[in-house]
């Protein structure tokens, strides 16, 4: 839509305009013309174009117009002057007899001003995208967006870079999103007239705005180890929430100067994350009497939300923690990870503390935008004694940090990670999910006591809005995490997964298939020293443990009728894992479950691979009858089970394969951006 | 869409089942079925129905029917029962043989449950509308209403009756919005089940709910004096931020509990305005372990934004202050008023203290649902010598208070609510604003110091969303209100209204009109004694003063533009009054604008009449010339206009007619949850 500028023009004057390419001037002739004018007639250089409303009747434009209330006369020019004051209009005013009244000169000097940004997401910075002030979700859409510069450039001194307010290395350049300011006109604006860009007091919390002194600066190939003073000097910091305005400078000639935007915070319950970038010419009026924009360009961002990755993306490296305790453990992880092609990194006691639960600290994700990405850890506030791990080995050069604080009151471990989990992307009625839904475990909604996922990670979570959330009922397990009774394995038919669950009624089935089978004195626990063994019949006697494991099958069939609802799942994509849970007494005499052998739906998915805790079952035929149902399970999906021993170091102390490791895994093929919201 | 619960069927037992009517219970029979069973058959009782998936081949019902991984029985009932177990189903398992293997029992217990709201918006509770789950705006849309219990149906100890948590009067059950709980079944649930109501932590910040202990107090004639710890008890608190999940009485038979719900705050930048309240069937397990919730009922609300009123809107009451030195003012008013058929109230000295301007501590407004709705003052962060009259005088049973409570550094004259105004509804290239735009006066979004309304009122006015603001630019005037230089008035034609605006360049224009019809010694002020009298030869000639002018008309003009592009309007819809300011210099060393004579578009809009701060111009033949060219201008749209003498005690003092008044409006006819967003 074009800008229009009401326009004062004093006859009997020459008034100096400086008009901004694609705007209007509009000039009300009747207020400001001589008194007792009745006619009056306009005539101007050839880059200039004017039209009159209402048109005039009949009449040659050259022979006087007859002056009306409603007489505006509508100014434009088509290009950038060359010098000041290259172009002219003048307006003549007659009276009732067409005798000359007076004279209002126009000299006029043009300027095309743009704010550009990658609107159209290609990542490059296009020239006056006619969609670039506003923000459209989907493939058709449009509008720019912005990064959180969440990592940290600099391996020392480490903080994140959006906690600096200064630029120490170019490498920071390319975490930022470009904007061009693009000026033509002539050497210097008019006397007085001056650029500004601004922003509003609630956007300058989200965002801050460097500039480029040297136009060429982006590519040079400056060594990183020049000292950051430098480039403090070279990129002077434009916009913040100390400075809201600032003048840029006008370049001349056909220029374009250089921007970086960089994002500060997350989308949040009051941030939407959508950020506007104002940029304004002033207009001189006098000391003391503050200048009037004339014209305003607008570019508006969105900041880049941060996204999980489900198990069936591909993995890029594997985390565990090293104990004094766990060396069976890591012997199978590193030969799984090994064979998997996948890289295994592995956190040491200096730093973990004997805090072995790798998911549970930390969450992987990623954020995305059409000129750069970067993984990004959630980090929890569980705060165990892995605590430092995120910030202190992952942190750094395009590997971004965020953590939301919370009260020590309001912690509990339904704030651990493996409370925290993402599904495969899924279309539910009609609505698709193409980055997945997020799945974490609180309190029943009814229930008047109970503990639930902290309520900022809660609001985080909600607030990046791409991979809406679903809340599954965990409060039930002692531990209290999903990932105890589900996960979701990639499947070459259906949609692409099945979504695994704990099922001690599939367990109850086998069991009493075995005795059925005469295989009822099998033991489980074989082989286990330490570990009182039980064979299958007197499990099956066990009438109280029976009613415990009935009370958890209606636990996890009440999430599953919640997963189906929410992922829009059909009985064919869920597959039920036969697996026994126990009720013990907690510190407030409440009774909740806990695995009662090695809870194998708590395993690492590594592409085709999955490593399984070792579920010790009893044998028929020396073959663990726990671990060849897994395998025939699997095999309908081309995956290979591992079976992981994780009784001591793990299981024992109430977590298993899952709970103790962690995959950093390649952000979606498919662009957030692109979502139909 | 049908809610499915998985329910586990063991066998060689009866299981107890309490099922809800439009809900189905998915079996999966082979999860439970006796090992090596290979045929099933169901047998039930005539008000059960089920279904097989997959469906059985060929084979009558009545024979047994193969049992595959995915067999799935469905179970529905289409009424309630009567009495508790009154239903039954079997089913029956066989081996390869057909020998029977066991058998699963099901008794069955129907009830009905709705939670029901007037979801589509006709003041009536409609029974279980299958879209009070959801909201959805404009006429085809849906979803209930909630008001702000922000009046006091008290008038004495006043406090608004939202922050009281008990009911103390059947008046306030009016303002509140109906809820019934309608069920249906045997006279009791089955031993332990029990129903309840339960809401977010969030959404308690923003709603409480009630419910009635007898069934038909709504409609009894209780007088209001009695005590009210009778109500207390009559009218239980259920949920609050101190109860989040409450037990409800499950009636028995066919049964309707009345609920009542009021809201707690208006629409935030952190809150939307949605609220959702739900009813959950739990089911028993045992000692020590949370009930399950196996049916859960929801129903969504929207609080009911606060809407302005625009000066097209018919007047109900008219508020002036009486001040020792305004009798002349009064008198105009009085007569005005009482000849335009309205109410005038006087808020008198002992409770203004001196405070005359009426316009800037308070908006008048109001609230909005099928049921009910009341006219609600916005009281503004001003807080002069007026701060104690929206609460003491306004405040009353259907007449509610809201205020935003601003750091006493942040409020500066912009905060005053003669910097708060609304448009007529206008429709923006194809965008319907029904209740029109609000319009309020900022300093330049450019400038790096200047006055702001205070970001709490600001906040407030957006998140209303139902009137999408406007930020004019109104820091140029000394006291900086926009209605220092705008008003609207009603229109027999075009868009119903017509913008006035002041203008200088009209004034100019009609001064230099006069001193080219000789009438350059035509005095200003004339007739106003302490004032210095000027003539249009001299006023003209004042070149610094035109200068000033000019800088004026250029504010108003960037206004203009604004206007124009964000109400939709052409110049024809803009009506420019003859009016001149002057700058003073203010404490910080700058310029800004007041009124030179009486501010004649600081009127008051009383439907046809204006009431017009009397501007003391030239005369002509006798006539004011203001005045005259103000009548014609108004008189072509059917308007009369009255001019009120307000210079010594209004003008001088930097305010008008307009400042010193107020007007409560009647609603508009639209309602807003018809708005299409
Ligand atoms: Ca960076
Ligand atoms: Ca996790
Ligand atoms: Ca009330
Ligand atoms: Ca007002």
């Amino acid at each position: 839509m074009t800008h229009r500028r009401t326009l004062r023009v004093d006859y009997d004057k020459t008034t100096s305009v400086l008009y901004v390419v694609g705007s209007e001037l509009h000039v009300n002739l009747n207020r400001s013309a001589p008194p007792t004018s009745k006619f009056f007639s306009v005539k101007c250089t050839p880059n200039v174009d004017y039209t009159i409303s209402p048109p005039p009747q009949g009449a040659s434009h050259l022979s006087p117009i007859p002056l009306t209330g409603s007489s505006v006369l509508l100014i434009t020019m088509s290009h950038a002057s060359q010098h000041e004051n290259d172009s002219k209009l003048s307006v003549q005013y007659y009276g009732n007899n067409k005798e000359v009244m007076g004279k209002a000169v126009l000299h006029l000097t043009a300027v095309e001003i743009s704010l550009d940004v990658d609107a159209d997401r290609d990542g490059v910075v296009e020239k006056n995208n006619p969609n670039k002030g506003s923000w459209k979700w989907g493939p058709n859409g449009h509008g720019a967006i912005v990064l959180v510069n969440c990592d940290s450039e600099r391996s020392f001194w480490k903080k994140t870079d959006s906690e600096q307010d200064f630029i120490s290395t170019t490498t920071d350049l390319k975490d930022m999103s470009l904007m061009v300011l693009r000026t033509s006109g002539p050497a210097k604006l008019p006397q007085g007239y001056r650029l500004t860009m601004h922003i509003s007091q609630g956007d300058a919390e989200s965002i801050r705005v460097f500039r480029s002194r040297s136009s060429d600066v982006v590519n040079n190939t400056l060594s990183h180890t020049i000292f950051y003073k430098y480039f403090v000097k070279d990129f002077p910091l434009v916009l913040s929430s100390e400075a809201l305005s600032q003048e840029v400078p006008y370049l001349g000639g056909a220029g374009e100067m250089k921007f970086y935007v960089e994002g500060l915070r997350f989308p949040a319950k009051d941030f939407n994350g959508l950020i506007t970038i104002n940029l304004s010419l002033l207009e001189p009026i006098c000391e003391g009497i503050p200048e009037t924009p004339i014209f305003t360009d607008r570019v508006v961002f969105r900041v880049a939300p941060w996204i999980m990755t489900p198990n069936t993306l591909k993995p890029v490296e594997v985390f565990v923690c090293s104990t004094s305790d766990n060396f069976q453990f890591l012997k199978g992880m590193r030969s799984l990870v090994a064979n998997s092609g996948y890289k295994l990194k592995i956190c040491h006691e200096y730093m973990n503390r004997g805090d072995r639960w790798m998911q549970d600290e930390i969450e992987f994700g990623y954020i995305d935008s059409p000129h750069h990405r970067f993984p990004v850890v959630l980090d929890s506030p569980r705060d165990g004694d892995l605590e430092d791990f995120p910030y202190n080995d992952l942190l750094g050069p395009d590997f971004g940090y965020v953590t939301r604080v919370a009260q020590r009151k309001d912690v509990s471990s339904l704030d651990s990670f493996g409370n925290l989990e993402v599904s495969p992307p899924v279309t539910v009625r009609g609505k698709n999910y193409p980055l997945g839904r997020i799945i974490i475990g609180v309190a029943f909604p009814t229930a008047t006591k109970g503990r639930n996922m902290t309520k900022v990670v809660q609001d985080f979570l909600w607030a990046q809005k791409v991979q809406e959330p679903i809340a599954l009922f965990s409060d039930w397990l002692l531990v209290g995490h999903v990932d105890e009774f589900l996960t979701f394995v990639p499947a070459p038919d259906r949609k692409g997964f099945r979504l695994l669950l704990a099922s001690p009624d599939a367990a109850y089935k086998l069991f009493r298939g075995l005795q059925n089978d005469g295989h009822g004195e099998a033991k489980l626990f074989d082989g286990l020293k330490d570990e009182q063994q039980i064979t299958v019949n007197e499990l099956l006697s066990d009438e109280n443990f029976e009613a415990e494991n009935n009370y958890v099958q209606s636990c996890i069939d009440w999430n599953r009728d919640v997963l189906k609802r929410e992922l829009g799942l059909d009985d064919e994509d869920i597959i039920e894992l036969p697996i026994l849970f126990k009720l013990v007494e907690d510190k407030k005499n409440e009774y909740r479950a806990v695995a009662y052998y090695p809870d194998m739906v708590n395993m690492i998915v590594l592409g085709k691979n999955l490593g399984i805790p070792k579920p010790f079952g009893p044998r028929v035929n020396g073959r663990c009858v726990l671990e060849a149902e897994m395998c025939s399970l699997m095999e309908g999906l081309g995956l290979s089970c591992t079976f992981i021993d994780d009784f001591s170091s793990y299981h024992k102390l109430l977590g298993e394969v899952h709970c103790g490791s962690n995959v950093r895994r390649e952000p979606f093929d498919f662009k957030w951006w692109n979502l139909e919201m």
